[in-house]
């Protein structure tokens, strides 16, 4: 099922996308031309295009969650803002380590630019996300600022284990889970309260929307593993079946290979070889399908959106900034299903 | 002249070494192990080193500036360590970004452990510098966190803006120097107030050291500079000559250059053919001393010595901390000469 992209994603857009043009037109001119052309502002060249980037969930979130406070959503904005540059900067840097050179159907920046610019201009994108939420450094948003860094620390963490998995065989699916709830849960789940951080809501409050957002980041990475697999070339930018030729090590595989039969079976032997051909990939699917793997990650999306719905469930907030929460959550995981 | 280390730099280090380690312990383990051979904690195989790392001014500054202040010691910890992560984050990019293999007599991480644990384990530092600093996040805690956020924004500019020179035959003089003071001097000077700003000190105090901070910077940088093409090997860590090799837009070639005969000039030609033969480094070493390149990077290295002496000369900085401000200047201008 393919969803409509839910209202709040324009009406935060259009809060959030002023200050995030202001703060990246601040940047560096060494670095805009990339910087540029990695947001969807430009063209390679610097001219620059009508619309682009990416879907702007975090942002939405951020400031759904100034609003779930009570507050205005303007309150939200530095921190969709900063969540905003501090995704970008760990998909400028994931770019590199991973070597992939596409994303969103355009050739990465460290393909097209070199590895300096995408390393400085990552660099230059996560202090600038910090500059943005600690200017001026209120109160408010110095406890949003310590919470995005610590957010970032875990994502960052969760970024190293995954580079790690790629050459581990032995990855269980506790460990995967983990690597997963800090590779993308933490943003997420630091999107989904930064809104409220800076609109000085209770401790309550805030931790519902922390849960929120962690249960979000689960069923969001979760789809990503899906999509890893079975997604479309259109609709990822990817190659089909590219987590297995890149030997991710992401949740269909592990479960997969959880109900294999050992050191003899045929999944673990297709990966033994190093790379992967065509035939191999198709087969390593099947197996992957057939072992219920595709069942049982989809049942975690399920089960994490339930609990992420269920987590602001009964916090007060305002019941038609509740509803975009609910439709924001189902868009994020129900996207092309 | 070779000066003996000043006696600052071992009483910093015995405040700083026990937070730093503790701080870094908590790392992720997938990236421990580069990080702790970066810093000198460790070999490449974990087994752990007696001694290590560089020689520790910019947590020296961090602790003087606290005492410069009327604080303890210990009040200017959280900023030592964070300053310290952060140029040691700017270390571990810089290395892939230059392509250098080899820093302090040791392998990079990049040549070592991977172009991927030198991006992730560099931005694990960069966060765990801010996280240290805002945790707990006091009103001091995060304008000194806004001031090393703002520092580290200008340290990456200075990148961007050498990695750019690299690839320009124009750079002015001017531009070399905004470049240096970006690069090194944003840190250095942010290094020379935090502990200021941690004990609360009032805006005189401050500006004076970030200004201290920042001549200082300039120096430090126009003797590396010099170093770069006259250091000794022993002393620098690489080969001589290095930064004429790399084509470095440095400040003792942009001065011969500028005196140079237009486009017939020998010393632009030796650049202009792509790398450079033994031969090309030595003449290219011959014409930049011969123009006066060296001498009037001395002549910098100098001037902006005294005037970071001068700006702290009158701001009622205790007798004992400025006598070791004044000698840990003098060390940092005056190492290898």
């Amino acid at each position: 099922m393919i969803r409509t992209a839910p209202a709040v994603l324009d009406r935060a857009r259009a809060y959030v996308a002023p200050a995030m043009q202001d703060a990246v037109d601040g940047m560096s001119p060494e670095l805009l031309t990339a910087i540029r052309y990695h947001l969807g502002y430009a063209d390679a060249d610097g001219t620059p295009v009508a619309a682009g980037g990416g879907k702007g969930v975090r942002p939405a979130l951020a400031v759904l969650s100034a609003e779930a406070a009570g507050a205005d959503a303007g309150v939200g904005v530095p921190g969709a803002v900063a969540v905003e540059l501090v995704h970008n900067f760990s998909l400028l840097h994931d770019d590199v380590v991973d070597g992939d050179r596409e994303r969103r159907h355009r050739t990465t920046v460290w393909a097209l630019f070199g590895v300096g610019q995408a390393i400085i201009g990552g660099d230059a994108l996560l202090t600038l996300a910090l500059d943005v939420l600690l200017t001026p450094a209120t109160p408010a948003r110095a406890r949003a600022s310590a919470a995005l860094v610590r957010a970032t620390d875990r994502m960052i963490a969760g970024q190293a284990s995954d580079m790690a998995f790629e050459t581990r065989h032995d990855v269980s699916i506790d460990e995967c889970l983990a690597m997963e709830q800090a590779k993308t849960g933490a943003l997420l789940s630091c999107a989904s309260s930064i809104g409220a951080l800076l609109a000085d809501a209770d401790n309550r409050l805030v931790d519902a929307l922390v849960a929120y957002g962690a249960h979000l980041g689960v069923a969001f990475q979760a789809v990503d593993d899906l999509l890893g697999i079975w997604g479309s070339p259109d609709v990822t930018g990817k190659p089909a079946g590219s987590d297995l030729r890149q030997h991710k090590k992401a949740l269909p595989l592990l479960f997969a290979l959880a109900v294999g039969d050992g050191a003899d079976d045929e999944l673990p032997r297709l990966f033994a070889g190093g790379s992967l051909s065509e035939a191999d990939v198709a087969r390593a699917t099947e197996l992957v399908e057939a072992r219920g793997g595709r069942e049982r990650t989809e049942e975690i999306a399920r089960n994490h959106l339930g609990l992420a719905l269920d987590s602001i469930a009964d916090v007060g907030i305002p019941t038609d900034v509740h509803a975009e929460l609910d439709e924001l959550a189902r868009f994020v995981v129900e996207r092309e299903f």
